[in-house]
C-alpha cells in the first residue's frame, strides 16, 4: 500500500478544499494532533490529512479523492474506540464524521430512526424519550461516543445482556464503499431477504467502507426499573448465582459483577456505604419491564441470589436509590486509576459456566506476573474487563502488563470465549487474531474484505494479523494467504 | 455453467459411488423423482444425481468431486420450502442432508445444542423439554422441516415476533465452502470479533456454501403461556391493536391475524365454535414468561383491544383451551383449500402501521384480477400470507394468481416493506429482487458470493435475477453487472 514516492500532501491537501471546500480539510500540524489518537491511548500516529465531510456526497467525494490520489482512509467518529480503531494510519486520510451530526427522520409508528453517523449515541434517547422510547445499547462512553463510530465497533454496554448489542438495533444503513460508490443496506424492517450485508458492515471496524445514514431501532421506556445489589462470600457463589438467574428464565437489563479489590477500591473514593468491604463480590441486577413483572422478577433473582448463598440483599425501586446503587459501579474504574498510576482494560468474554473458574486462573496469573488485577464486568454475558493495575514509569511495565493481557486473552479462548467483548479489535489485538480463528477462517474474512476492497483502502493494518504489524514469530504460520505485506 | 458437452452422469455417479460408497448414492430415475421439487411444488426438475452424506467430511468430499467434475451442486434439506431453494438444477448434483441426524452435543449451561443439518427442526425442543429448555423458531413445518433448511432459509414462525427468526437463535457453523473447503463461523459465543459470517450464511439460500453442523441457542421454556382471542367489527380496528400492544411495550411471543374470510372458511371445516363468523377479523395474542407476568400481560392486551373496540374477548389458560383457540389458526391453510380447488400463498413483509392500508390494497388487488384472497398472518411482525383462491385447471390461472402475487408483492416494497417474510427467494421471487434492491446493492451481493464461489457452483441460478431466469423484460435494467448469463 506504500507509494514508492511519498505522496504529495500539499497537492493532495489542496485536491481536498477545492472539492470539499477549505473548512472542511484540516491539515496545520497543531490541529492534525488532535486526532493522533482514539481511546487507545498508548498508540499514537499524527494523521497527515483530516476531512470533516457533512453528507454522504461529501464522504463519496472524499473517498473517491483518496482513490485517485492511491491513499488509503481511516475513518473516525468521535474517537472513543479502545482498540484504536480510529487509530491514524501512516499515508492515510482521516475521514472524520463530527461534522455529521443531524437525527433526520423519527417514526414512532414503526419504532425507529434515522441518524448521521456523528449523532452521539445518547442524543437518540434523549431526542425520543419525551414521546416514551430509548435506544437501547450504552456504551459507558456514551455521552460521547458516536453512533457511527457504535456500528463499526459493534458497541455494547451495560444494558446489552437483554437488548442486545448493536448489531441487534441498526436496521439499515446508507454505505459509501471503498470504490466510492454509495449504496443502502439492510432497511426499515428487520430481516430481509439477500445476503445480510447489514450485519457484516456492523462490527467491521471500518474496513468494508464508512457509514453515512444510520437507522436505528427504537424500544419503548420501561415502565419500571428496579435494582438489586447482593454481596457473596466467595466469587464463585457470586458465579453461580449469574448462572442461576439466567437459568431460571430471568433476563436482567444489566447483570454486573464487582470483586473485593474493586469494592474497596469504590469505597475508598466514593464512600457509597453500600458495598460491604468484606464482601468477596457484589452483584449488581437492574431488571426493567412493566411495573408488575419487574416487581415479581426482583423476588425471583433475590430467592435465587439466596440460593447461592447471599449474605445480603439491597433493592432500589426509585431513581435515587438506583443511582446510589450504581454510583460505585460506575466510578469504579475511576476509582482503580485513583490507587494505582496507571491501569489497563481488557476486553474479552467466556462461556457464562467458566466464571469461576477464570476468575480463579486470572488472579494465578496475576500473581505470575506480580501485578494486581481487579475485576468489574457485564457478568451476566461473560464479558470480563479485568483491570490491570501498574505503572506506566516502570521502564517495560507496559510491555509486560500487554504480556498478562495477552495471557487473560488466551485463558479466555481456552475456555471457547472471545478477544474481544464489545471493545473491537483494532490496532490492539489484531495479533491474537489467530489464537481465535483458524488461518482457513482469517482467510475466509479477507475473501470477504477484498470482495469489497481489493486494495485494502478502507482502514488498512487494522483487525487483520500481517507478519509486519505482528511480526514474523508464532502467528506467522497463521497468516492467511493473499494477506497484502505492506 | 452449461458445459459444451453434456455430463457422463454415468462415469460421475461411479465416482460419487467409490468415495461416498455404493448406499449414499441415488441415480435410479425412479428414486430421483422423489426429489423433482421442494414445497414450491409448480415448479419441477429431476436431478440427475443424488447424494447422501454422513458426515462433515463426506459433504466435503462431495462438494470436491463437484468440483473435479465441473459440475454444480444444490443443498437439500427436509424439501419443505416453499420459495424452490431446494428444486434441484439441471446438471446439479443434489446433495441431501438427510442422513445427517445426529444431535451432537447438548450444554444446557450455557444454552446451547451442537446438531447436524438434517435434524429435525421439533426435535431439538423434543430433546430438550424434559430438561426444562426449547428451540424458539417454529416454521409451521416444524415436524418436518431441518435445522440446516431453516439455517438456509432464516426461518421464521408464529413464535418469533417475540424470540426472533433463525438468525437470532444461531450461534457456530461448520461450513463447506464452494471450494470443499471446512471452516468455522461464529462459535458457542454470540457477537465475536471479525466479519459476522455466521450472520452471512444464515438466510444465504444455499448460494455460499452447505452447513454440516450448527450450534443452536437453547431458551428456557416459559413458565406460563395464554392465549386471547379478540374480535373486531373493521380490519383497521384490529391492525390499530396489534399497533397499539407492541406501542405499549408488551411482546408477545406471537400475535396473529385472521380475516372474516378466514374465519368463515375455518369454521365451515373446522366448527371450532371459537371464531365468530361476522367478525370482520380475529387477533390471537399468545403470551408467554414467568406466571405473575403473563397474568398481568393478558389484562393489558385485553385493556389495549378493548381501547381499540373489540367485540368480546376470550382468554386461555390451560393446555386445552389454549389448543382449542389455535386450532382454527392452525388449520386455516388446510380449510381454505378446501373450499378452493387451488390455492397460492404469497409472503411478504410491511411495516405494521400501513397495515390496513396494505389489507385494503390486497382486496382490491383480488377484485380487480377476479380472484378472492384471504389473509391470515403474522400481524405483530407485519409478516403478510395473502391466500389466493383459484383453480389450477383454468387455462392462465396460475400465470394471473402468479401475477397478482406480484402486484401484492410490490405493494409491500411500495409501503416500505420487503417481498419475503420467512420462506425465502430461492426460485420463486428472484425476478423481483430487482423491486426491491437498486442495482447497486444487488452488485454488491454478487461482490460477496463470488469472494465464496467465483464460479457459482453453489445453488445456482436462484436467488439473483438473471436474464436467462427472469428474461430481457422490465427488470433487464436492473441487473447485476458481472453475473454470468448462463
Amino acid at each position: 500500500m506504500t507509494a514508492v514516492a511519498a505522496p504529495n500532501w500539499t497537492a493532495i491537501a489542496q485536491a481536498f478544499r477545492e472539492v470539499l471546500g477549505r473548512e472542511q480539510v484540516v491539515e496545520r500540524r497543531e490541529e492534525l494532533l488532535v486526532y493522533e489518537c482514539d481511546g487507545l491511548t498508548n498508540h499514537r500516529q499524527i494523521p497527515p490529512l483530516v476531512v470533516l465531510p457533512r453528507s454522504t456526497e461529501e464522504v463519496a467525494a472524499a473517498v473517491r479523492l483518496c482513490n485517485q490520489f492511491d491513499l488509503s482512509f481511516v475513518a473516525r467518529g468521535a474517537g472513543t474506540g479502545l482498540s484504536g480503531g480510529a487509530l491514524p494510519v501512516e499515508d492515510s486520510v482521516l475521514i472524520v464524521t463530527a461534522r455529521m451530526r443531524q437525527i433526520l427522520e423519527i417514526d414512532y409508528d414503526n419504532l425507529r430512526v434515522r441518524v448521521q453517523p456523528g449523532v452521539i449515541n445518547s442524543w437518540v434517547t434523549q431526542a425520543t424519550t419525551g414521546a416514551g422510547f430509548f435506544y437501547a445499547p450504552d456504551p459507558s462512553s456514551q455521552s460521547v461516543c458516536s453512533i457511527g463510530g457504535n456500528v463499526a465497533e459493534n458497541s455494547g454496554g451495560v444494558h446489552c445482556l437483554k437488548h442486545g448489542v448493536t448489531n441487534n438495533h441498526v436496521l439499515g444503513l446508507t454505505l459509501v464503499l471503498p470504490d466510492a460508490s454509495v449504496i443502502q443496506v439492510g432497511g426499515a424492517i428487520a430481516d430481509l431477504p439477500g445476503y445480510d450485508l447489514c450485519g457484516i458492515f456492523v462490527g467491521s471496524e471500518g474496513t468494508l467502507g464508512i457509514a453515512t445514514e444510520v437507522t436505528l431501532r427504537l424500544q419503548p421506556l420501561p415502565q419500571s426499573v428496579q435494582v438489586l445489589l447482593a454481596d457473596f462470600s466467595s466469587i464463585e457463589a457470586a458465579g453461580a448465582a449469574v448462572s442461576g438467574i439466567i437459568a431460571a428464565g430471568i433476563l436482567p437489563a444489566g447483570l454486573e459483577l464487582m470483586d473485593n479489590f474493586s469494592i474497596n477500591a469504590v469505597e475508598d473514593v466514593v464512600k457509597s456505604d453500600c458495598y460491604p468491604r468484606d464482601a468477596a463480590a457484589i452483584l449488581l441486577a437492574e431488571l426493567d419491564g412493566r411495573a408488575s413483572e419487574v416487581a415479581q422478577q426482583i423476588r425471583d433473582v433475590e430467592a435465587v441470589c439466596r440460593q447461592h448463598g447471599a449474605r445480603s440483599i439491597a433493592i432500589a425501586t426509585d431513581a435515587e436509590d438506583r443511582l446510589r446503587l450504581w454510583k460505585g459501579r460506575k466510578a469504579a474504574f475511576a476509582a482503580v486509576g485513583r490507587i494505582s498510576p496507571s491501569y489497563y482494560v481488557q476486553d474479552g468474554v467466556i462461556p457464562r459456566s467458566t466464571l469461576p473458574f477464570v476468575l480463579h486462573e486470572i488472579e494465578q496469573l496475576g500473581q505470575k506476573h506480580g501485578y494486581r488485577v481487579a475485576n468489574v464486568f457485564h457478568a451476566g454475558d461473560g464479558n470480563l474487563h479485568p483491570l490491570i493495575l501498574y505503572d506506566r514509569n516502570d521502564p517495560g511495565a507496559l510491555e509486560r502488563v500487554e504480556a498478562l493481557g495477552g495471557e487473560i486473552l488466551k485463558l479466555c479462548v481456552n475456555v471457547g470465549g472471545s478477544i474481544s467483548g464489545e471493545h473491537g479489535i483494532g490496532a490492539d489485538k489484531r495479533c491474537y487474531m489467530p489464537a481465535m480463528f483458524s488461518s482457513e477462517d482469517l482467510e475466509t474474512m479477507q475473501w470477504l474484505r477484498h470482495a469489497f476492497d481489493p486494495l485494502e483502502r478502507a482502514n488498512p493494518t487494522k483487525v487483520f494479523p500481517t507478519p509486519r504489524t505482528c511480526g514474523e514469530r508464532g502467528s506467522v504460520n497463521s497468516i492467511p494467504v493473499g494477506v497484502e505485506l505492506y
